[in-house]
């Protein structure tokens, strides 16, 4: 009876805590569009509940923006959610959106919400003490995960040894960068990796918008013989046409999605045929009620499911959808002020068992780098 | 010779001022989907360069936002500038874009850039000693304007008495708000209008996003007998296939832009037959740089153009573009806070022949709003 009274009870949002960091990386990161990357920007949400519990959420700057996004959950998102039913995320998800509209659409707004609504479903997970992956549907736990190189400046030496360094820490799928100013280095590279790492282990080459169209079909026609999984982001992506024209005259299949911020625009881009391998963000689409409504558009075209970085937080959703397929590590080793990072057996990670998405950040650690 | 050496320096950026502001409005203003708006935010960036020369440029919030438009430029946008050569405002343009674009692509950020651009733009027509229409190709500074009535709240009496009103200050063509709960007030109160305008009164309507696809076509029909101008913003931003019907079977013109913000958004829903008159917000849009092109576009598709908000800066676009038709008088009576308003006379305004874009703020009379 008690607890009967408990559930029919509505639990008010009380406290919403937001921080910015700008976390160091232990090396300097390169890819073909945003140069050497020292640090990434860290921005986090707690929310706090009137009965005491909570929920944590984060989203991620490359470079810059992060401050943007802190602006507007600390002057505007908390303003939204104080006092409201903290079980109603839909409807939070949909106020957000509309308070921030004319301003929003996409960009620093659409990561701001991001980190509320992972924060919203880490506490209600933990409220009703259930993993995000069985609320979500619970379709397997177990899911493929692969490492991806953040590489461009490596030697090809240093690449080689990089996937050495992968596979010793139980990786059985690489992603590489490619998009030098010279493309036949690109092939080279991508030559050598192939060879290094034999004939049927899962490679996947990323080129971060670097290519016109036409260039990026010649440059998928070009490392066809390299049995590639896909290429990645071959053109910006604003450029749907364009893409599509990849994904149909290139030969490889094309993953897309970290810089697309919308359902509408990952609608669009899976209708007009411009994406074979779907790879939303949770820190960038608007957390898991979006990234949830994007697996489910994927699955209905039948195209395979991945995802981009913060696989800590991505793995429920992906243990929910039956279409996933790898799933990205987190290219920042975020993992390090994690109370329990993510242990990575022969090729896979499990989603935990622990009450919402399961992580929880040091902030003794994380505090040094606090702004 | 000293005049040749002077044109051949180049001029370094060496100071950005940004501002944030939070201006009351004189009266309430109401429409479908802002709800009730009692202020705006007011972002101004001023750009000092190694002469001392100045440039002003300025973006808004509607209800929210502003905050996280203020720190991308004073965390980010100010370090992209700072040294770099004034004149080159398409590659500084790009270096904006791109130093945000992870957390970019629209949004917030497509605001910032527009007040660091029209800021650009205004310091090198000060230095030109010329005013920016004619720097952008001085088709003919006369353009038509209307006013752009926030009046959903009004009653109709109300309505007709702000037409009046209207009508005195010079306007000749008046945009109302539809989209009231009972769309049967919507129809009344369009038919009040066009008896006391008389049968060739130039009117519009704007529904702001309100209706799904299938009401806004009913609608429009329903509207067709008071041969409105055009039908604004009928369904949301990112259904460009759902608003491309409304022109095909609505029977009226329909104009949108206010929420689109990249020229790649632009040229989508121009080449997908989804907007009739093309209306860019130079505040939005990134800025006279992105304008300009949107301008090119539309007239390449045979589109009018039009434009939102912000009279005093797009006069300069529209006055230098053949396809303009009227221009939205700026809602909110930012007038009040510039050294000099511009006068309407007779339905028209006349872009100024003072060099930039010739308006500044009266920081004094803004002082009290800075937040
Ligand atoms: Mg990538
Ligand atoms: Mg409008």
């Amino acid at each position: 009876m008690v607890g009967k009274l408990r559930w029919s009870m509505t639990v008010r949002i009380e406290q919403v805590d937001v921080g910015l960091y700008k976390v160091p990386l232990s090396h300097t990161m390169k890819d073909s569009t945003h140069g050497d990357m020292s640090d990434f920007e860290l921005i986090t949400v707690r929310i706090i509940d009137s009965d005491g519990a909570q929920g944590l959420g984060y989203t991620y700057g490359v470079r810059a923006g992060g401050a943007g996004i802190w602006a507007l959950i600390d002057r505007y998102l908390r303003d939204v959610l104080v006092g409201e039913d903290a079980d109603r995320i839909e409807f939070l998800w949909q106020r957000m959106w509309w308070c921030l509209h004319y301003a929003g659409r996409g960009g620093p707004v659409t990561s701001a919400i991001s980190a509320v609504d992972i924060a919203l479903w880490d506490l209600f997970g933990r409220r009703a003490s259930q993993p995000l992956w069985k609320i979500f549907g619970g379709y397997d736990p177990v899911v493929p995960i692969y490492a991806g190189g953040i590489d461009l400046g490596l030697s090809t030496e240093e690449l080689l040894a990089q996937s050495d360094r992968f596979q010793s820490e139980g990786f059985r799928a690489i992603k590489m960068k490619v998009g030098r100013p010279d493309s036949r280095e690109d092939v080279a590279r991508v030559e050598a990796m192939r060879e290094h790492l034999g004939d049927t282990f899962p490679l996947m080459a990323d080129a971060n918008m670097r290519w016109s169209a036409d260039k990026a079909i010649k440059m998928a026609r070009s490392l066809q013989p390299f049995d590639l999984l896909w290429l990645e982001e071959p053109v910006i992506p604003d450029d749907f046409e364009g893409q599509a024209r990849v994904v149909r005259d290139g030969g490889i299949p094309i993953a897309a999605g970290e810089n697309w911020h919308t359902v509408y625009e990952f609608s669009r881009a899976i209708s007009m045929g411009a994406v074979t391998f779907v790879e939303p963000d949770v820190c960038n689409v608007g957390g898991y009620t979006v990234f949830n409504k994007i697996a489910a558009i994927a699955e209905a075209h039948n195209l395979p499911l991945t995802s981009h970085g913060v696989h800590d937080l991505t793995v429920h959703s992906l243990a929910a959808a039956p279409t996933r397929t790898y799933m990205e590590a987190h290219g920042f080793a975020m993992g390090d002020y994690m109370d329990e990072a993510m242990p990575i057996g022969d090729g896979f990670v499990t989603a935990p068992d622990r009450p919402g998405h399961g992580i929880d950040f040091d902030f003794d650690l994380l505090e040094p780098h606090r702004i």
